[in-house]
C-alpha cells in the first residue's frame, strides 16, 4: 500500500482565497479538509492593508493554529499549505507558505509538486550570490522571480515559470493579487471555486464542500490565473501539453468525497473494485479493504462479486505524531500499530484483501501474515492498480527502482514473497476505463510513469527523486 | 444521531491486564483502541513491587502518555480508563483510574457505567465524615469498601457491590490482584481474553485484536473475577438477572470490528441496514450513511435495496479538542464542522440518509438541510433503531424526557420538523432480530429502556441521569 | 547555606484576601511576591456565588496561571499557596490549596508548616474508613473537621485545631468566611493587612507592598480569625504559648524587604553582619556574601569592619526547573551551576565569605574551593547563625542528625573539612540581640530548636521530619 | 532608568567556543550567564563532521533548550546568541545565530550591535535580486560575504566588513573556523578566554567565570580573529580607531561581576556612587538603589556619605514573559509590577534614590510617587550618569530626541516633572574618572554620544535608530 512510503513522499495540499473578510479562517477550514495530503506542517499567510502576515508550524492544522493566531491573520486574501513530509530536512523552515519580504514588497508562496531541475537552478543561483534559507525546491522559484529583469510582476513570474520543470501547482500571494499556476502537464489537481463574490482555489474539491463554496472549473495546465479586485484574468505561460494527472490521486491520495478533475474519487474507486472483480475474481467468503484508500474499492469488489464486504482490517484512527510505537518485542508478540485484523471476522474465512498498491512488499506481507494469524484460511490479494515499476519524480518518492518489488519480480514471485494464496493487479486498461480517463486524451490523460517508465517531461540529470540538499 | 449528545454522556472504556511484564504499555495500546469510547481523559495505574503508580490526564491517550511516562509505570499488572465526558465536573480529578492510597495498602479503580443510587450513598457517607475528592460516582464504591467491616478484601468488595445499583463494569487493582466485576444485569460489555499466560479484560474485543490477544469469554452479570498469580477465580456477588446489555452498544458506541457479547458489530449493523431496507424501502438514487456509526448500516441497506452506496456525507477526521469552531456567521455562510455533504455526489439525486437515532432532532434537521443545499432533490431518512422516548440512567445521558423529540412527537411530526421527504424507524422486533438478541432471553437479552421506559432496575429518587454533584 | 537543602524542606507561602472584587488576581500578585518561599507548585481557590473554584499546578506562579485561568476564578474572596517541595510525593495532588467539596458545602485549605502528629492521626482516621487523596499532613486537618460532631463550623474547626500539634499557619476558605489560624507557638509568620475595605493575610509583608496594602498586625499564636462580610472576629482555640517564631525566617527564608513579626529582614541581616564583624573580625581585603540571603549580612559586615564589600560570588538568576544541569565531567572541569566566583574580584585577595549556615558542609566546601580556584589567597568563612545541631520538625527538613555536620564536629574540625582559613559562627546571644528578639520573651521569642535541641512541643513518636507516607 | 526602554533596544549577548567536545553545552552555560543581555530569544549552532546544526527559539535560554536539543548539537565548536528585543519584527526568524546553508558550504552568524548603513546596503542588494529572510541588519553581512568575488573566505569577510558601518561584534562559524570581528571603534565589549586547550569568546567575562575559563585579553577594535585547529590568527580589517566603548555597559547593561574591557563593573558602579555622593550630597536617612543596576551604586553612595544603605525598593525576580500584567484599575489601586517600595523601610524617612538614568522620565516619576505613597517624607534622586540628550545608533534604541526628557528640559524642570525633592546627575568628568576611562584615550576611550551628540561614526541618512524594515 502506498501509505507505507508516506514518510518519504512530497505530496502536499494548497488552498487560497481572495475577496472574503474571513480569508484566514476559511483557509483554516480548507486546509483542515486537505489534512490527509500532509500532516507534518501547516501554514497560512494573509494579505491585509498592503502587507502580508503569516503563521506556520510543525504538526496538524489544529496543532499549529489557535484562535488567537488565526485572529491575528487579518485581511481578505490568504493562502495556506499542508506539508506531507520533512524530506529535504530543515523542519520548521521548510513549512510553507514561504514568506519573502523586501523593501519594495512581499510575496508568499505555497507549492504542491516537485521541480525536476531544482538542483541545477539552485547551483547557478548560489554561484551568483543568492542565499537560500530552506532546502525546498519552492524557494528556487522565488529567487527566479526576484532575479528576473522583466518590467512587470506578471512578466517576472512568467519568466520564472518558463525556467522550472516538473510538477507544480503554485499559489503566490502579494498585496495586489493571488496568482495561481499549474505546470503544463497538469500533474497535480487544482480546482477553482466561488464562495459568494470570493474566489477559492484548492488541491481538492472537498475543501469547497467544507466551506460551502461551489465548484467552477479546473485550473488548466500551463495556465496562470491572476485573481485581484478586478476579478480573474487568465493567461498562459506555456503551450498546453496533454494532461498527465497523477494516477495515484485517484488510487491513493485524494479524499473519496473529492472530485479530481471532475471525477468523484469514491465512485472511481468503486469502479476500480468492480473492474477488479471482473478481471480477477476469487473464490472467497468475505471481501475486506485496507483502510482508508481501499474501502471504496472493496465495496465495489463486493458488489460486483456478490461476496459480502466485511470489516476484516481496522485502522486505528488516533495514530498521530505523539503515538508511542510498540517495541520490536511487543510487535513480535502481536501488538499492532495502525492496522489490526478482526479475528472474529476473518477466522476460518477465505478472505479477499483489496489494496491500492504494492511498493516494497513488506507491508503487504505483514498484512497477509496478520490475517492468517487471525485465522484466515486463504488470503487473496487484489490490487486496484498495475504494478509500480518505476520511480516518480513528480512529488511521490517511490525511491529508487531497486526498492520497487514489481521492478524486480514477476507477479507470481511477488505472490510468494508476500505469502498470498493468489495475487492480481488491475490492468492498465482496466484502471483507465474504471476511472474514466483514456491515457491518450489531451484533455483527460493520466500520468502512467510509475507503471511504464515513460515520463512526460525531461528528468534533470542531477536530480534525486526527493530533493535533499545538504 | 447519538453523536450529538456526546458531550453529555458517560460512556467510557476500561482495560486491564495481569501477568505481563509490559502491562502498562499493553494497556496503552488497549486504551488506544478504545479511544472512541472516551476522548476527554485517560489514565493508567500499574502495580509493581507491592505498590501502585499511575499517570492520567485530560485529552487523548496519545496526548496524555509519552514514552517516559509509560516507562515509569513498571509492573506486571495494570488497569486503564478512557473517559468520555467531563460531566460531573472536576476535570483532571475525575479522570480515572482513581488511585486510593492508605497506610495499609492502595487500590486503583476504573469504572464504566452509572450508579443509580450514588447520591443517596454519598450523602450518607458524608454525614459520617467521609471526604470525597471527585464528583464521580465511582468514588462512592471505594468508600463503601473502606467502610466495610468484612474480614477479607473480597468480603469488603462484595459488601460494597451489594450496596450499589445501576450499571457498572469495574476493574479494581491492588498489589495482590486484579478484581473484575459486572453489574447483575450486565448493562455494559466486558470481555475476558488471554495473551500468552497473561489475562486481559476490556470493554470491547477490538482491544484484544490490537495487542494480539485471544478472546476467552464474556464476564457474566453479577460475577466477580479475582485474577492473581493463582490464576482466575470466579465468584458471584449477586444472583444473575436476565442480561440487559445496552442496545446502543450495537447501534452507536462500539467499534464495528468489536464483538459485543459475541456478536460482530459491523455485521449486526449491516443486518440492521438490510432489515431497514425491507421494512422501509425508498425510491432513491443513492444510499449514504452518517459517519461513523451508520456506514455499515448504509452498506447493508444498499446491498438489500440494490440502490448504490455512495459517499454523500463526509466526517472530518481530525476534529479534536483543539479544533477552532467556525463562528455563527461562517456557519450560516455554509462552513461545515464535522460533517460535510459531498455536492458532486448528492446534487440532483434522491438520497437515502441512514442514521442511528434521532435524539433532539436538531442534528438530523441540520444534515437534511445540508444535503438539500448541496443539491439533493429528495432526502429519505432511515433510522436503524426505534424512536428514543425515555432517558437512560445507565451511562448515556439522553437528558430529560422533554428534550427527546420522539417523546413528544409522532413520526410524521418528526419528519416535518427535520424536513425530510420520508422518515422511518426500524421496528423493535426488527432491531432485535437483526442484532440477533431476543429481548426476553436471560442469556442474550438487551436493554430497551430508552425505547420503552421499562427500566430493568429501580431508579433512585434523587438521581439525575447524569451525576452532577455540586 | 540553607539553600543546599531546599529540595527537601517544607517551607511554603500562603496568601488570602476577603472583600475585593479582584480577589484571585490580587492573590496571584501576592503569591508572586512569595514565590521565594516555594517554587514547586502554586494554586488559588476563589469563592463566588456560593461555590468555590480553583486552579493549581506544578511550577512557578507564572507558569501555573494564564490570564484565562485567573479570569475564571471569580469572586470577592480567595486563598493561595506556593509550595516548596515535592517531599511527601504525589506531585500535583499535593499542590495546595486543597479543595474539599461535599453535598453540603465546600472548603479550601492552604497550610504553611508541619504537623508533628500527622501520622498518628492519619492511621486512626483510616482505621475508621477515611480515604486520603494526598500524602500531605494538611489533609488530616480537613478530615478532623469533617469528623467533628460540633454543632457549628467554628466549633468543628476548633475541635480539629485542638487535635493537631506542631507548626501551622492555616487559611481555610468557605463560601461564608475566610478562617485564619496560627499554631499556639507561632512558629511561622502570618500578618494581617488592609486594602481599602478588604482584608488580606500573608506569610510575609512583601505581599502587602506589592499590592499596595497596608500592614495591620500579626496574627497571634493560638488565634483563630473569622473574616466575613461582618468584618473580622478574633477567637482563641488554644491558650497562648511563648512565641517561638522560626529563626531561619530571619536568617534565610524571608525576603529582605519583608517585616517578619514587625522586624525588617534586611535590617536584621545587616545587624547580624555587624555583630558578626564584632564577634569574629578577619584580616581581609574584601567581604562577599553568598547570594541571596547573605548579601545584606555581608553589607553589614563590611560596614562594621571597614573592609570593602565586593561581588565575589554571583548567583545565576535564571536557574529554574528547566535548567539543564552540567554533567559531572563538566562540573569537574569548572562549570558552575547556581553560584560562580568572580575571578577578577577575588584573585589575589583575602576574602571574607559570609553565609547563613552550614548544614552538611558540602556546599560550604564547594564555595571555599571555588573561591580558591578563582585565585583567593585566603578564605574566611563567617556564618550569621549558631551551628545547626538538631533536626527541625516544624517545616524545615534538615534531615537526620547524622547528616548535620555541626552535630558531629567541632568548629575547628568543620573549618578543616570545608577548607577555610578561619571559620566562625555567630553566637546565639549575638543572633538574638542583632535580630532584636530575646529568646525568653513570650511576645518576641524565637525557636532555637535546631541550635539547641530544645523543642517547644512534643514530637510525635512515629513522625519523620518530613512527612513521607507510602 | 534604562530598563524602561528595554522593549526597544537591540542589545544582545554572544558566546563562541572552539576546540571542546562539549561545545554546545558550554555555550548553553555561557549564554545562560549572558541572559541579562537578551531575554527574547536564544540560539546555538554547532559544527560537527563538516556540517552545521542549530537550534533556536523565542524565550529564555532555559525555555529554548532541553537536554535532548542540546545533545543533538554535537561537535567541538559552537556559537550562541541571546537576543534582547523583537524590534525589527519577525519573531522566530530573527532569533540568532542565523544559519546560511548552500550547496558549497554553510555558515552561522551571531551579532551584537547595530549597523548604521544597513538599509542602504539592503536596498542595493535587493535591487540585484537578493532575497532576505529576516528583517535584521545581521543578514546584510551574510549577503555581502556571498556576493564578494574575493578568492578566499577571509578575503570575502574582509571585503564585507569594509562595507558595513556602525557597531558590531560578530561571531561567524563555519566547518573550518570560528571568525571573530569587532568594529573599528569597539562600541561593544568582546573578550577572549581559554578553557584548557579550547578558545572561548564572549560579550562579558561572567561567561568565563561560569564555565571555569580564564580571561586572556580583549578582542581589539578592527581586529579579525580566525580560530581554527591551527590556533588563533589575528588580522586587521580596518585601521584602529580610538576606542569608543559604550558607557551604558558600565552604567546599566553589564552584569556587576563582569569585567568590561578590564574593569570590574560592580567596582565601577560603587565608584560612580562614591563620586555621586561627593558631587551631589543629600541630607537623608537612607540610601536605596533601583534594582538591579543601581544597587552597587547605592552601596557606594552609602559608603561615601555615611547614610545607611537600605532595601527601600524591591524588584520582583520572577517577572518573565508569562507574567500577567495588572489591569489599569489594579495599578491605580496600588498593585506593583516589577518594582515595589518597602513601606516599613521608607515610611517616615528621607530617601536618597539612586538610579542609572532618566530617559523619558515616566519611570522615575512613577518610582518617586511610589516611594512617597509608601511614606517617604523626602525623595532625593541621584543619577549615576550625565543626562541623556541624544539618541543612540549603536544598539540602544533611546528612540527619537523628542522623547528624551533631558533633550528638552533643564535639570530643575526634570526634577519638577518627576516630583523629586532634589535631583542631580553625575558629571561627565565624574563618570569617566569613576569608571577609570578618560574619554580621549585611544586605548580606553568611551562613547559619549548619547550625552553629547558627538557620534564617533557617520550615521547613514536613511537609517532609523532601530532597524524596522517593512
Amino acid at each position: 500500500m502506498l501509505a507505507e512510503i508516506k514518510g518519504l513522499n512530497e505530496e502536499c495540499g494548497i488552498f487560497g482565497i481572495w475577496g472574503h473578510e474571513d480569508a484566514a479562517r476559511l483557509t483554516y477550514y480548507g486546509l483542515h479538509s486537505l489534512q490527509h495530503r500532509g500532516q507534518e506542517g501547516a501554514g497560512i499567510v494573509a494579505a491585509h492593508n498592503g502587507s502580508l502576515s503569516g503563521h506556520k508550524g510543525l504538526g496538524l492544522v489544529t496543532d499549529v493554529f489557535q484562535s488567537g493566531t488565526l485572529d491575528a491573520l487579518k485581511g481578505a486574501a490568504a493562502i495556506g499549505h499542508v506539508r506531507y513530509s520533512t524530506a529535504g530536512g530543515g523542519g520548521y523552515e521548510n513549512v510553507q507558505p514561504l514568506l519573502f519580504r523586501s523593501q519594495t514588497g512581499s510575496m508568499a508562496l505555497a507549492h504542491n509538486g516537485n521541480l525536476t531541475n531544482a538542483i541545477e537552478l539552485k547551483l547557478a543561483l548560489e554561484g551568483q550570490g543568492s542565499i537560500f534559507q530552506t532546502t525546498s525546491d519552492t524557494e528556487v522559484f522565488a529567487h527566479l522571480i526576484r532575479r528576473s529583469q522583466a518590467p512587470t510582476f506578471v512578466g517576472q513570474m512568467k519568466e520564472a515559470l518558463s525556467q522550472i520543470e516538473g510538477a507544480f501547482a503554485f499559489l503566490l500571494l502579494t498585496e495586489e493579487a493571488l496568482y495561481v499556476a499549474l505546470d503544463p502537464h497538469g500533474f497535480r489537481p487544482l480546482s477553482l471555486g466561488r464562495l459568494g463574490s470570493a474566489y477559492v482555489v484548492a488541491s481538492e474539491t472537498c475543501a469547497f464542500d467544507v466551506i460551502g463554496a461551489t465548484y467552477e472549473r479546473e485550473v488548466a495546465p500551463g495556465e496562470l490565473l491572476i485573481i485581484s479586485h478586478e476579478g480573474v484574468r487568465s493567461e498562459r505561460f506555456a503551450p498546453r501539453q496533454p494532461r498527465s494527472i497523477c494516477s495515484m490521486e485517484y488510487i491513493y491520495f485524494a479524499r473519496p468525497d473529492s472530485h479530481v478533475d471532475g471525477i468523484n474519487v469514491h465512485t472511481a474507486r468503486k469502479n476500480l473494485g468492480k473492474r477488479l472483480a471482473l478481471e480477477a475474481p476469487a473464490e472467497a467468503d468475505i471481501v475486506t479493504g485496507v483502510p482508508d484508500s481501499s474501502i471504496s474499492v472493496a465495496i465495489g469488489y463486493a458488489e460486483a462479486s456478490g461476496i459480502p464486504y466485511e470489516l476484516g482490517l481496522i485502522k486505528n484512527r488516533y495514530v498521530g505524531r505523539t503515538f508511542i510505537q510498540p517495541s520490536q518485542a511487543l510487535r513480535e508478540q502481536g501488538v499492532k500499530m495502525k492496522l489490526s485484523p478482526v479475528r472474529g471476522v476473518v477466522a476460518g474465512k477465505r478472505v479477499v484483501m483489496v489494496d491500492d498498491s504494492i511498493v516494497r512488499g513488506t507491508t503487504s506481507r505483514r498484512i497477509v501474515t496478520m490475517l492468517r494469524e487471525a485465522g484466515a484460511v486463504e488470503v487473496h490479494v487484489r490490487i486496484s492498480a498495475p504494478p509500480i515499476t518505476h520511480p516518480c519524480f513528480y512529488g511521490i518518492d517511490t525511491s529508487s527502482r531497486e526498492e520497487l518489488i514489481a521492478a524486480k519480480y514477476s507477479v507470481e514471485e511477488i505472490r510468494r514473497l508476500i505469502g498470498a494464496d493468489s495475487l492480481a493487479f488491475l490492468s492498465q486498461e482496466g484502471m483507465l476505463e474504471a476511472i474514466g480517463r483514456p491515457d491518450v486524451s489531451p484533455e483527460r490523460g493520466q500520468c502512467l510513469a510509475c507503471f511504464t517508465g515513460q515520463y512526460p517531461t525531461r528528468i534533470g540529470r542531477a536530480v534525486r527523486p526527493c530533493l535533499t540538499v545538504k
